[in-house]
């Protein structure tokens, strides 16, 4: 029987912000990318969700991010590297004591937004975090975009390795992810992500947005996005794979 | 021979502000109070502290406080249990990062400024941080004021305790702090300060503002307080210390 | 022809999280308390509002907090004069600077959550606040709790001001606000919110939680609150307003 | 009789922390750039600055920043126009608000750190400050390096600009300064620099690092730079100027 890991970004409210439907998406996920304070997430609101997540079985992982609440982590952010392992070190710290406070521990890291997006391709700001996860636990996973020069740089380090595939966004004939700049980069059509999904989880394959057939290892998929209907994607998806014999589990990591 | 430890506030510059002379202190002291990013202390230099804190082995405990940078921690905050909650194990969380990632453990909790007075008399918000302590690690001991009523709170909590003494304040007829806002509250003569140390640290003793003799029982000194001379002061109760055949020592906290 | 002021709190929506419906309160109100970034609102979004209230012809004020973004100013914090002076001056100069950008002018300062209610009967603080008021633009109204010593106040010490009363919530006997711990503090029925809104905007009188009938002298009503129906609150008591010939039109200030 | 402007980056204390000796470099310059808080600089604190500034007849100007406290504004941040037009606006009418209160006014802009490099050269954020400056006050001259295309760009968008050259930094024969990397960027030798700006002042012209002589049309001259001894420099330059003849005074912007 296949079977596939889908994440989310939970834990993103602050304060008296709401943002997203934590307790909707912990249903379907099988793992939890909990923001850390730095984009999102103030403490006692991150300390909800990491115990709804110990609740549900959910596996939960550190979402670290810059240091930019106002601009929620999508603005790149030129750091020094002994900066970013500070940040990364201090974000994975308090998300592993709130993960101990609840009972569960966090299994692994994805950085997000602007951070996420930049160390896919700079192996300066790359190894910081990877130096990061090291200092602090090598056990941790880093989860990271498939495809991306990322996943090589943390194995070669020795650390494990996810790799994701977006749901709701198309992707290029060489397996990159098509930039929101363009049009048709975001899918909106619900069906056809849960028909994406299943050739994904079957075969490790997608068809890219100028009809070729990619080849995209992945060993989960991102059910976040910026989709204002995320919730009904996942929704949909983990419905669409239930039907298909298609397992939601947690990642077993690339060593 | 007798010993005693000596407890300093560490890490609390922030970017490009510097405070304290982390170096200087860490020669003196036996205990570091770092701070843990509420009130001072950014990722990286709060690492850089706790790395050198472990080079010296000099023992680190998490100096939490209320989430109020540009106030530094010292105006009370109305917080309810749940945020307090969050806020402490978020803090300690971090803390106890960065000290993995340094090779060392947190090994206490001193709550700093408004909070550490506050929760001194007030049960609720001590309760809070008592339940925080507990749930990430009740291991961990808590620094507080020698004769507090949140020292009993504590370990009837099951928390081990350590009380402190403040080496350059006054002391009341019942053993507690003069306020700042009166006269005479904060001493300056440093071989003075010295003498009350040693004789607390012989006898269990100290003079009161009225010149009465009271019993302290403190298995630590604070040397930070807000003196200017922190540095002077702290290096010279170690001088006298050391002449006088009194060990500096990490706390053995009650139990 | 009987007229009175409807206020509502707007720019709350800070970076990514949305808070409020800008535009449909800008639909309704005559006057709008726009957050000024300490406990709320993003220079640019609350530049957005600042506009969108320009165009519609609907008075701005500042709505000043304690630095809280975390507690959204809703947590009591023991700031000094010094302090409390510095930030009042800082937001309602911000604000000022956002209005002069969008064509407008703030016409009077209303502060907020915990900050409100402390001034309310606190005169330290609420003399801090007048302070600031005065220094940056004593032609500035201050806007505050009707019945509160803080309009008797500011009156004395020179400022405009306007007196409040509270759309959805009940009233003691004395004509002070029933706490909101207490049962039947917070009103819900919008039919009964607007019958109690027409009768003080003709009358100046309520029905207290007693039965008793209270005078109220108020020339602006607050339809925020934190009821999550506001939107449609408002919108009841504006159309109920314009059946009854009531006049819904920004305040003349008490001098 | 030659004059020329000294200016300063002062207000950059934060809360508990201090930095720089604002009294002793008000007692030099003849304009202060205060900072608005978004990189440095409490309300409270850059009160007491701004009138300091006022009693001494010190001019003062807006020193705008990123908002990143914890990077103190040195490091690049990718903002969208609409968002650093908001922060521009915003931090300005702060400055301006406490600025009135203290019974003076802001006369000039000066972008701060990684903003002033960034839009030294880039069209796309030097518009947008140009536009943010344009909306809330014209009158507001722009300070920025001098030969940089920000100047010209500014002047054509109808603003007045004042150029200004760095007491202690090396220049390229093109009339750049040389980048902080390279070895003999920053001067440190007090009597050179102060030689050096009497050449800039009376001639127009300083020696490039290459030994060419560069023309440098500046109004004013920097004396904050990053060097630890900046008052000892802003010091010995004021001498320098008095004994040679050259007045110290607010510039004339370049319409």
């Amino acid at each position: 029987m296949p079977a596939i890991d889908l994440n989310s970004d939970l834990g993103e409210s602050y304060g008296a912000w709401r943002m997203g439907d934590d307790a909707a998406m912990l249903a379907v996920v099988s793992s939890a990318n909990i923001a850390c304070g730095f984009h999102a997430g103030d403490p006692a609101g991150i300390y909800r969700t990491v115990k709804a997540a110990a609740d549900r079985g959910v596996v939960i992982g550190a979402h670290v991010s810059y240091p930019d609440r106002v601009g929620f982590g999508r603005r790149d952010l030129d750091v020094t590297s002994e900066e970013l392992i500070g940040d990364v070190i201090y974000q994975i710290g308090a998300l592993k004591g709130l993960a101990a406070a609840a009972g569960t521990t966090a299994r692994y890291v994805k950085p997000h937004g602007a951070l996420y997006n930049r160390i896919a391709h700079d192996p300066k700001q790359g190894q910081a975090v990877i130096a990061a996860i090291k200092a602090i636990d090598p056990s941790l996973v880093l989860m990271g975009l498939a495809n991306a020069p990322i996943l090589d740089l943390a194995q070669k380090s020795g650390l494990k390795t996810v790799a994701e595939a977006f749901a709701d966004r198309a992707y290029t004939p060489k397996g990159e992810l098509v930039s929101r700049r363009e049009a048709g980069a975001v899918l909106h059509d619900t069906q056809k992500i849960a028909d994406r999904m299943v050739q994904l989880a079957r075969e490790g394959t997608l068809e890219a947005i100028d009809g070729s057939i990619i080849k995209i290892e992945a060993q989960s998929i991102c059910v976040h996005g910026d989709s204002p209907g995320a919730v009904a994607i996942a929704e949909t998806i983990a419905k669409r794979f239930a039907a298909e014999g298609i397992a939601v589990s947690s990642f077993v990591p690339t060593v």
